[in-house]
């Protein structure tokens, strides 16, 4: 069982993902939890080689190319060896991610981001959680973060309200494996929710 | 004018593309003398990050999309903007390499490089030099350098081989960009021919 969560920054995915996996592991599975960019010692030196330095380094199609050279080893490294074991593997963001975050930075990159994960990864999660929260309040909490290397979180509210739009959209054209849950409450309510579902797509 | 010079390990390749380069600038070209993997500064921070540590740190297809990366990256920052100012671009090794290098490392992997290749690249050299050689000469050739850090030349005479005949089969399915020249004379014999036939297509 791979499942996944995605969200804009600030949106809580990260908590959710930790305590979900806390919960799986206290019933008795093997939870190996995770995260992108990165997740395996290639996929971390590549995550930097992205994340660091000047913004504009790389262009978007070149940092998708990386990004999916990233996830490739992420797959081949860890994520698919513990499928096979038996194991449930939570990551924090997968391929959703660089579709919005990639695929919205210019036209037809969307498209160039699904070819390539065809091509190259050609794995869906079997289930997504979708974090979703109003995007002034995941910015607000994104900006009081400290020591966070994520550059989007420096394209404001309009970048926020854009890349919310898109996660929606992307939930809506695949209904039965992304789950749309209110961020916007307590992070109890939010896990509870998770834990259920999650529950249900175990059984 | 996009040149480029391919062949395995030892070929003479580097030598003859910086004397191609020489040459044409005498006769009052603007040239830019480049090489892959690298030739743009990020391009050059990837073709480290695939050719330090263990050979085996990544899968061929990782490989395969770092390289197409890095690629990417030469092409936006130097090669097309060079191109555009009606420069003459000369790279000791292209996409020849990466169909041939990685390309035989399994099955299916060449189609995997021009798949990748025609979403993220698009682009083919005008003229190609395969710079053919025998393979125990390139071999040791190879081996007699200082400090060199191109892992497959460690593959021993059967890969030397292997590739050599992948290039002549890649030669003979574009014979009108790839021209063979026989390696196996004095560097100046071979200079001669390569510029005659770049002056004829600068024509």
């Amino acid at each position: 069982m791979f499942l996944t969560f995605e969200g804009i920054d600030g949106s809580g995915k990260s908590t959710q993902a930790r305590r979900l996996a806390e919960t799986l592991r206290a019933a008795g599975h093997d939870v190996v939890l995770t995260r992108e960019p990165g997740g395996s010692p290639g996929a971390e030196e590549i995550r930097r080689l992205v994340l660091e330095g000047d913004p504009d380094r790389w262009s978007p199609e070149t940092e998708i190319l990386l990004f999916t050279a990233a996830r490739r080893d992420h797959m081949e490294r860890l994520i698919v060896p513990a499928l096979a074991s038996e194991m449930i593997v939570i990551s924090d963001r997968f391929v959703d991610s660089t579709r919005i975050y990639q695929g919205l930075r210019g036209a037809g990159l969307r498209e160039t981001v699904d070819r390539l994960h065809d091509l190259m990864i050609g794995v869906e999660p079997d289930l997504t959680f979708l974090i979703d929260i109003d995007p002034g309040l995941g910015l607000s909490r994104a900006r009081g973060r400290q020591g966070h290397e994520e550059r989007f979180e420096d394209m404001g509210l309009a970048m926020q309200e854009r890349m919310r739009a898109g996660f929606l959209d992307l939930a809506r054209s695949a209904p039965a494996r992304i789950r749309v849950i209110d961020g916007n409450r307590d992070a109890d309510s939010i896990e509870a929710e998770v834990a259920a579902l999650a529950r249900a797509a175990l059984r």
